[in-house]
């Protein structure tokens, strides 16, 4: 696109436009479709050009992504701006990040003229039209920083070759064209600089609480750090509140980025140390480090949580999240995640979170609790199982035992898994009936764990059941993976953040032991085959020793979803509730929530589809 | 619809209309949509309104569908024919001809004016206009039999409300209106008249051969039957071919309806007997009469069936079924399933079956052979079951032993299980990877059961696997269902038509008994239960004493798929080929057929969608 080209030293001489007026022209171009047009782009002239949420896509920072979402309208607005264009680029989505059957939009020059172009990839990554042209483009203009492009898509298309945007994580792809290309066909996707960059898409739509007026402001933000030259450090640094720090309420937390390193900073926690210690050295360095002192293993207590993409976080106006006073640490300790596969040399940091807290406490103290499965090898994933599915169940006899008659309000969660987890989803269930999604996200990566607000706040009472599913892949894998605390193995957790706070820390389960026995010693009889199952032997070691066939795999399956299981209804991790928690039947679901069949709003254009040329130059001249 | 009420004695005085000045008023009443209308309905003068298939909706014939189907287009032309309507009808289609979550086209009058519109009805049967309006008016005409009323349904459209048409068994719906209603919501879809019709809506679209200048003809009907007065008779007639008569191939047949009895004669079947009785009695009467003689049973070598809806059978070009000659039986049987739900008295029939044969025989003899299951008690379905799948296969080893080097080609399938069935479906693989669909209807209905042409030959070599899944519903029973010949258990099995002849007439599998005792001694020590293991009781009695719950069902489900099995690769039912069949591997799939995505057309029109008022009055007067 030679004649879009532009850089941050030359200032560009063309004047900015209205979003109505580039509109209007690409309309022109298409007059025999306007009536549709019009209605279709009712809401195409954006308020402001307010694009809210803003990511880099690349680690260089060449590519920058701005969107909005309209509930409304059911669809995403885009704006990328490409501060070096050369001949083009691709921007699109698929099920994690692969350039295979992607759902692409590409601008693409020849060196002469521009075309834009809703795209997919097959199997193979050789580029086709869409027969339905669902990225909209709505415009594009060269500013001082370089060249934006807006456009716009519906979360559900009507064509089976886009990709569905749903809640939680979306895997957004980038390519970047550096040489003329004749025609879409002609794009190597294999050959070109390419990438990819995770996020939530479509960021709830909620109402920010009013703020006190007597709101105090802490930043906890790194000492100028050199970011190490390697791909991944996790960095950690020392804070401390001041002496005698009363209790607040933390009602409001943002990130602080140092600029220019959007691109480098993946997430950042604030952790709160345990109150045992009574001192906790100063450390500033990364986290797995010989030198780090092993009391920061003890600060685990999450004040803060952010990862890339994500805005600030409020706190529901009822409720705040206690720090300081007595029986509280004073310490609190930064971890930084920084990504740096450019191995960028000597880059100085101080990027921190910033948080937002007052004195007067609000009615509640919000809490966080853990959901999902104990972390016990008797729940195992066989090796080479594209989709398996474990369940932790937090039952009603829980829930009635430890929560309140008026209930909890849950209002954000964070998913978590190890490196095999690829979705999750807690499902909260009355009297076996399923009521509401609490969180869900089919395409979770365990490299983009962020609180997460919820859409709606769910409300949980005594007797309900909270019940979280987590789907893993062990494709890759030769052994079987149990559950434990080792990265190669596997946990099934969502942490609810909610209000008011209870006793309630940990609601989890796993299957029986004995049942688990009974597995082992089934298949040794149905297989004759040698699994030693001598009770001596360690869990691991006897699903180590299972021979993976299609029965073994599948019977296993049919064990987790009959046998009883074990409760933890815990006050802390160590601490259960009074009670009978083995041996507890599985929650039976007699009604399941209707999958919600999205509505494809289909994309009028000439079939079949052409490519939209990209007549810059005119647009210059309105 | 009074201005609409035609009937049989009064000759209505208004002259018929071509379609297109129809469609021409239609258009201008919705002139803002006629750029996209005119490229929708490119088709929708259809040729010379040409309905190739037919078929009653009700018992008594007054309402009759006939229709088209455009493969370039993907869509149905359908025509009904209303006898005597009075204030409207509705028709649509639904998963099994159930009319809650239905897809409706509703004609309403509400005593002064008429709509048509795009309806469907949810799980409480109440009635909804649909927000995309999918079944498209092409226009209306009264002629002196009735009202015609012509419209359009997409096989696939963008509306998840919409029943999505598939090849296979369609369940369509009907009811009619016999008082005025005010709305579509005021519809009272439970208190009127209504029923369920099943067609093949997807007729193959195939070339019909030539036919030989020699071919002669052979009517065999019922001789004046009175149709018994009950819902349901099985007539059963014998015939006899000419003394000496030759052998000849049969290249086509079609059916011979008596006038009036449409709607009675459900499906009609011709046999030939086994040659081995030199004589068998004549016979008049109904099949399951104790008068009829014993050696009709040994009646079942098919010639010919037909099922409502159904046309004529052309053999392909190369083939045609062989009859007469030596060592082939004189006798034939017809039998005539009468479908009589509103018990008429004292209707006379004389319909059944024209046969075209030919003494110039064509290359290849047809044959007709089975897959799937071998009829044993050791494939069984639990009870309560809402979709369990039986998988029977003819496994490489026998096609290798079986079949020539050259192959056969599959021209022709009849699917057949017993009342519990709901899905049948073969597909063939070679080396591991699912190649094509040979038939397939997600469907079925053991209630209509017909030869089906394939859409396209399916050839298949030495060495192919040919694997045939029937997908079963028990939820009404309480007792397990376990294979064999009798009404209340169960089958799984295709028919299927094809050339050359071989000897191989069965390809059938069962899993292995020795693996099913294991699953018998697994459930008794799993979950420490009283199921009598003793050897000398039967498979069905060990079956019945199994407590059904999840563990137990699901691991039955994991034995199927991972058991060896049992081959019968027959010559003919008893006779094996030579070679060693018991205890072989179950067939491996290393690559499934994608699911096809149905591409949807949207239909466009107004939003939100609104009924189609029917000018009547003013078409009258074009």
């Amino acid at each position: 696109l030679p004649s879009m080209q532009t850089s941050g030293s030359k200032p560009c001489p063309c004047p900015s436009f209205k979003l109505r007026e580039v509109a209007s022209v690409y309309f022109t171009m298409i007059a025999v479709f306007l009536v549709i047009l019009v209605v279709a782009l009712q809401g195409s002239a954006p308020r402001g050009t307010y694009f809210p949420y803003k990511v880099p896509l690349d680690p260089q920072g060449l590519l920058e992504l701005s969107w909005n979402v309209s509930y409304p309208e059911q669809a995403v607005y885009f704006q990328i701006l490409s501060r070096e264009l050369r001949y083009g680029l691709l921007f699109g989505m698929s099920d994690r990040g692969e350039f295979e059957n992607a759902d692409l939009a590409v601008l693409w020059s020849d060196g002469h003229s521009s075309y834009f172009g809703d795209a997919w990839s097959d199997a193979e990554g050789h580029l086709h039209m869409d027969s339905q042209q669902d990225y909209q483009l709505l415009g594009a203009h060269s500013a001082t920083e370089g060249l934006y492009i807006l456009f716009r898509r519906a979360f559900s298309t009507c064509d089976p070759k886009d990709y569905l945007i749903e809640d939680g994580t979306v895997h957004l792809i980038y390519g970047i064209l550096e040489k003329p290309v004749h025609s879409l066909q002609a794009i190597n996707i294999s050959a070109i600089r390419r990438g990819l960059q995770r996020v939530q898409l479509l960021k709830p739509n909620i109402t920010i609480p009013e703020l006190p007026s007597d709101m105090k402001t802490m930043v906890i933000t790194a000492p100028n750090v050199v970011i190490p030259s390697q791909e991944t450090t996790y960095w950690c640094y020392m804070a401390e509140l001041p002496d005698s720090f009363p209790k607040h309420h933390i009602i409001m937390y943002e990130p602080v980025i140092t600029v220019g390193n959007e691109a480098l900073v993946h997430h950042m926690e604030v952790f709160q140390c345990a109150a045992e210690f009574d001192r906790i050295p100063r450390y500033n360095g990364p986290c797995d480090s010989k030198m780090k002192p092993d009391q920061l293993n003890y600060c685990r207590h999450v004040l803060a949580a952010w990862a890339m993409g994500a805005q600030a976080f409020y706190y529901p106006e009822e409720a705040g999240l206690a720090f300081g006073g007595p029986g509280s640490s004073k310490y609190l300790r930064l971890e930084i995640h920084y990504h740096n596969p450019l191995v960028f040399e000597g880059r100085r940091d101080s990027s921190g979170i910033r948080l937002y807290y007052t004195a007067s406490l609000r009615r509640y103290d919000a809490g966080i609790m853990e959901l999902g499965l104990v972390y016990t090898p008797v729940m195992a994933v066989p090796p080479g199982e594209a989709a398996f599915v474990l369940t932790g169940y937090c039952t009603d006899k829980c829930t009635q035992r430890a929560l309140p008659a008026a209930g909890i309000r849950i209002f954000a969660s964070q998913l978590h898994t190890h490196l095999a987890g690829r979705k999750v989803v807690t499902v909260l269930s009355r009297d076996g009936r399923e009521k509401q999604v609490v969180n869900a996200d089919d395409h979770y990566s365990p490299h983009f764990q962020e609180i997460r607000m919820l859409k709606e706040v769910v409300a949980v009472f005594p007797g309900d059941e909270l019940i979280t599913a987590c789907t893993y892949n062990t494709e890759d894998r030769s052994q079987v993976t149990v559950g434990g605390f080792g990265i190669m193995e596997e946990m099934c957790v969502n942490y609810v953040h909610y209000y008011p706070q209870t006793q309630l820390e940990l609601c989890k389960s796993a299957v029986d032991p004995g049942y688990l026995h009974r597995y082992f010693n089934l298949v040794n009889r149905f297989n004759d085959e040698e699994v030693c199952t001598c009770p001596q032997v360690s869990v691991p070691q006897q699903f180590s020793s299972i021979p993976w066939n299609t029965f073994n795999r599948d019977v296993l399956k049919s064990l987790y979803s009959f046998a009883p299981i074990s409760m933890h209804c815990n006050k802390s991790s160590a601490v259960r509730f009074p009670g009978e928690w083995e041996k507890q039947p599985l929650p039976s679901i007699t009604e399941t929530l209707r999958e919600p069949v999205p509505r494809c709003l289909p994309a009028l254009g000439p079939r079949p589809a052409i490519p939209v040329p990209l007549k810059l130059g005119e647009i210059r001249r309105v």
